[in-house]
């Protein structure tokens, strides 16, 4: 059994979360909050309505230099959450993904050193820096070598992170996150096959799907996610690189049952479309590591997790600007 | 025993050689034009009056696209010989180094996609993409975990090499090289221990080492370094990624004792200076799959080197237009 985190060290933490105002950093602000932490929110807030009082929040372009120093200055850790690419769509224009994820983040890190930040949370991508994997569930030792240029910036980003801890011991973790699902995440995004699910169940939307959909994935709810982020936050190990996954891999089509089945059975339309280059066919993650190293463990299972996103997409129905059918 | 290279797809190639003003470079473009290759050359010309008179010229910068265009324009291969930065110095502004080395890559990439280039040959480093490596000498499949941004950069052109061939069939070589040396290497540059020292002996001029002088390196003789490109060019098998290196590690110690012994015997003098933090401990490669895959082998020995470049540095002491001493 692993024990409910404490999170001592997290209570009067003065951080800043970098794409708070997107779907997993929305989430780890809103936790970080919770357990005492002093959050400064910044990015794009895709729904000022929705925005958490409790988050001291600066609403900028990753690419503002002098926003950011200003929100850097005086924090103790950074939580960097900010993907200005998506891996379908960062293939069509590598070099501007590169300088929106890479070289910006290259700045970050200059600043990180410049303000006395100690330590950076980086959300990378379990999913895509390994590429098409050898074997599966894939552990960190496995090779790295992305089929998208999101990957490859993901992965550049982890290889600065340990260059800028060498030259100016600017501590970092790097979780590389499997596929998150479940409330904060808008299915009128290109990222998230659960939540364009959810919503073809509600509205009788149609569902895209890629491919013939047996493509795998390994879908973890978004608070067990959040825990890996905290527990890393916590952690002053010797271990920097943490697969988060479930380790369990379930194909498109296995998700759709299960989304039906959650649902009642009925079934909903499929779109199908061709398959995309920039996916793997198979992504399942290794976490004996996290497990170890953060006694972190994945708590909430598919249909329960499922039913979550159900009750969070009805509430936030009305909320959305765009029509969600 | 290795046959003796025939090269005869390199006959009436049309290519482009990227940084045919440098080093490498230079030395590549001029053998490529003893094969009958039709060379095209980019980049900074440090000595117009040594321009070779088969190259047609464009002595332009690597950011500059239109020049960029026009060269490449019904080219069939390019070698990308080119690097803006250097390890030592690249870490002092890795955000810089990233633009001018990898942001610069993808767009000669696009490039090189839009003219119709069936493929490229990179120059990449075989003494910094591996870090501080697990064991040596180092083969390809080793670890990748760079400690200077110049060879993180040169990690990252590799992987976005890979993607575009995925994505565009943009077929590539990657030839991870040692510490290469021989005529044509300024002694003037911070690249270069080799000319540095043999300066030191022609001229008295003091030599300067970083640290103990205990940092053990793989130095290979150009011609047997253009000999690997050139092969790497003609292979068309399914190999793409290949260390070239002599297998046989030495200290920098050693290496002082080699040079003064070919001039000699007599000691000169030395400036020691704090160890620099970019700079492996060790670095000697595997270079087994070269010798299987591409025929390759190193046919000059350490000794002979330094005569030849002690030959050429005589010749060439007067066109400098930097003094030597």
């Amino acid at each position: 059994m692993v024990e409910a985190p404490a999170y001592p060290k997290l209570a009067g933490l003065r951080c800043a979360v970098l794409g708070a105002g997107g779907f997993l950093g929305g989430a780890l602000a809103a936790a970080l909050c919770d357990r005492g932490a002093v959050v400064r929110g910044y990015g794009r807030l895709a729904n000022p309505d929705a925005r958490d009082e409790r988050i001291a929040w600066s609403n900028a372009e990753f690419s503002d230099a002098s926003s950011l120093a200003s929100v850097l200055d005086g924090q103790q850790a950074v939580f960097h959450c900010i993907g200005s690419s998506l891996p379908a769509t960062s293939n069509g224009d590598p070099a501007g993904a590169l300088l929106d994820d890479v070289y910006g983040t290259l700045k970050l890190l200059d600043l990180c050193v410049a303000s006395g930040v100690t330590k950076v949370v980086f959300a990378s991508s379990g999913g895509t820096v390994y590429g098409v994997p050898p074997r599966v569930p894939t552990p960190e030792s496995a090779p790295t070598n992305p089929i998208s240029a999101y990957g490859i910036n993901k992965l550049v980003v982890e290889k600065y992170l340990a260059l800028y801890r060498r030259l100016h011991g600017l501590d970092y973790r790097v979780l590389r996150i499997a596929n998150p699902y479940g409330p904060g995440q808008s299915p009128l995004r290109p990222q998230g096959v659960v939540a364009s699910m959810v919503r073809a169940a509600l509205t009788g939307a149609a569902v895209e799907i890629w491919g013939t959909g047996e493509v795998t994935r390994d879908f973890l709810y978004v608070d067990d996610v959040v825990d890996a982020l905290l527990r890393s936050a916590e952690y002053d190990g010797p271990e920097r690189i943490f697969n988060v996954g479930s380790g369990v891999g379930r194909t498109v089509n296995d998700l759709l049952a299960a989304v039906q089945d959650a649902f009642g059975g009925a079934p909903f339309a499929v779109v199908r479309k061709p398959a995309r280059i920039a996916d793997v066919p198979v992504s399942v993650l290794d976490a004996t590591l996290a497990r170890r190293a953060l006694g972190w463990e994945p708590k909430t299972g598919l249909r329960e997790g499922i039913l979550q996103t159900a009750a969070w997409m009805r509430g936030a129905l009305t909320d959305f600007q765009v029509p969600l059918s």
